[in-house]
């Protein structure tokens, strides 16, 4: 159920509730939302009130409005938007260094405060991996590669890093998919099998060391292919 | 001069140019924006189309109307807004384990890259650092060290860690200050002068070390505050 606060402006406030039930998942990413009658009758606001305050959350990045046909939930979260943009407008060099930033961290804190039943999630994370490759299937790869580095993500029980890359994650999957498909796979998987290792052992130097192996090798990679005017998507 | 452009929504395309305006820094934070009726003339819009887009500002942050008094500019970009909120509401120790991902790495690729007027400035800041504390001058310290880790991460040269510690930074400052007033400032300026003089002389292992040894400091200052029930600011 809806229902009206105090002191934002009408639009201000109707716009919040919305971007709340999104953040929270009750909206989820694809959905259409519910039609103009039935949210101006729950929320008991005009249809240009209500039209405004989509209108915020598309420009916002959240809705998206399909001529005659809707408005869709298209993001989860302002600040996904946000650093996605930031992201795919960047070098790659940058984006890495970045990663390099975000991932040991994750791995060092991980080290130190894993669940055993993280610990587990993350071998059969690294399972899902070695099966991929040896498939020969690189989108499967990719997938689980992204899940692999976000299940280390959350085992440093951080909320800020865990949603820094929660929101730069889906922006790697080009980078990996990349960098897979230059055959690089076969040393990725060793120096993953380490990290994992490392974080069920509690070993945070190990971890990082492992983290530092795998973003040098991307960036020989990259830089590599760009020496042979293979400029990476 | 402002320009139509095509495809979006008006009011989106509107929302977009002033946002332009914002970040590019044209319009400047604590400025008035011109009056509706200047814009509606300058945009060739209706009031209502100039009103819905300013409102989407407003939504996202960058925007704040003083009833009766215009609109004044309050923010220069989403991605701070959002950030910004994000660390306000964590824990401290999580704020500085982000603190520490970034912070190293900019140390790190600032040893690498830094320029000899970034070294140069580097070294100015610490002076300040250190006159500040022999002032007892503490917010005028806290003003300095909040420019002096903004420095080294400008020296490492990577747009996406400058941006998003930029946005980072200005909420630092109730942390460092509540840091210093418990008279940590003396170990601090010590573990400052060893990362300025690491970078100065691109020795990346070293200036690394000083950052996880100042973060460590700030970490056993809080925790041990907490224990005292002494929460900071």
């Amino acid at each position: 159920m809806l229902q009206r606060t105090t002191r934002l402006t009408l639009v201000e406030q109707i716009a919040l509730q919305m971007e709340g039930l999104i953040e929270s998942g009750k909206w989820e990413i694809g959905m259409r939302i519910p039609a103009e009658p039935e949210l101006m009758a729950e929320l008991n606001v005009s249809r240009n009130t209500l039209r405004e305050a989509i209108r915020a959350l598309t420009h916002a990045g959240l809705l998206k409005t399909k001529q005659g046909n809707g408005t869709y939930v298209c993001s989860s979260s302002v600040l996904g938007v946000v650093l996605q943009k930031r992201i795919l407008r960047s070098e790659t060099q940058q984006t890495l260094e970045v990663r390099h930033a975000l991932e040991r961290e994750g791995a060092l804190l991980a080290a130190q405060r894993r669940t055993s039943d993280e610990a587990r999630a993350l071998l059969l994370v690294l399972e899902r991996c070695e099966g991929a490759v040896e498939r020969g299937d690189i989108d499967g790869y990719v997938t689980e590669d992204i899940r692999l580095h976000q299940s280390v993500i959350a085992a440093s029980h951080n909320d800020i890093l865990i949603e820094l890359y929660g929101h730069i994650a889906e922006t790697l999957r080009d980078l990996i998919s990349s960098l897979t498909r230059r055959e690089v796979g076969a040393v990725y998987l060793e120096v993953h099998r380490q990290l994992v290792e490392a974080i069920v052992r509690q070993d945070a130097d190990r971890a990082v060391a492992a983290v530092h192996h795998y973003i040098a090798e991307s960036k020989a990679a990259i830089s590599g292919s760009e020496r042979e005017g293979h400029e990476p998507a």
